[in-house]
């Protein structure tokens, strides 16, 4: 049992902010700074720190612009970055598995 | 978006090797310190410190006590583990939701 599916996650991106960043960027395909600060609720600081680390493991690309000339910071993920939350949504679904199945009836986990 | 599913998730839960933990003792109802150490492939402290911070949150109750004359730690999970790891569960599908529903065709999350 040393393939338990707990093994196999990342923590580089199953840290529960950095999975809520990188989600959020997967599904909007590109994210303002502030966008991912209100929806995550985390002080500037935290996120930036957050968003480092996701930079510095190349899943995430950075790019400094202008919206309405206010200066914005956009966040896209990498390939790396796709490939990456793909593996952690694989191995969350084996995980879950492992609890769903030895529900007891009444139980169900939802 | 306030309400986004990674806010949802517990630090305390979501860390990747106490979900580990919780969803061996989850799945085997009572499990040994040796077996949950092989299977989440840690050293005895980095068990010990990670089952110390869930006994302290309520979360599972630890027993000693001999098998064949040898002393054994055994893990359970209590009432508010089995809820926690439920709430877990339920957070995680709603973030892999969010994360399969923008799938492009041909790069399904699997």
């Amino acid at each position: 049992m040393t393939d338990h599916p707990a093994n196999g996650l990342d923590d580089v991106v199953h840290q529960r902010v950095r999975l809520g960043i990188m989600a959020i960027v997967h599904e909007a395909r590109q994210v303002e700074f502030g966008f991912l600060r209100t929806t995550l609720q985390l002080t500037a600081g935290n996120l930036g720190q957050h968003l480092n680390v996701l930079e510095k493991a190349d899943l995430i690309e950075i790019h400094k612009g202008y919206q309405d000339k206010r200066p914005c910071t956009w966040v896209t993920l990498t390939a790396n970055g796709r490939t990456a939350l793909r593996h952690e949504i694989a191995h969350l679904k084996q995980l879950i598995h492992t609890v769903e199945r030895v529900e007891a009836p009444g139980e169900a986990v939802t």
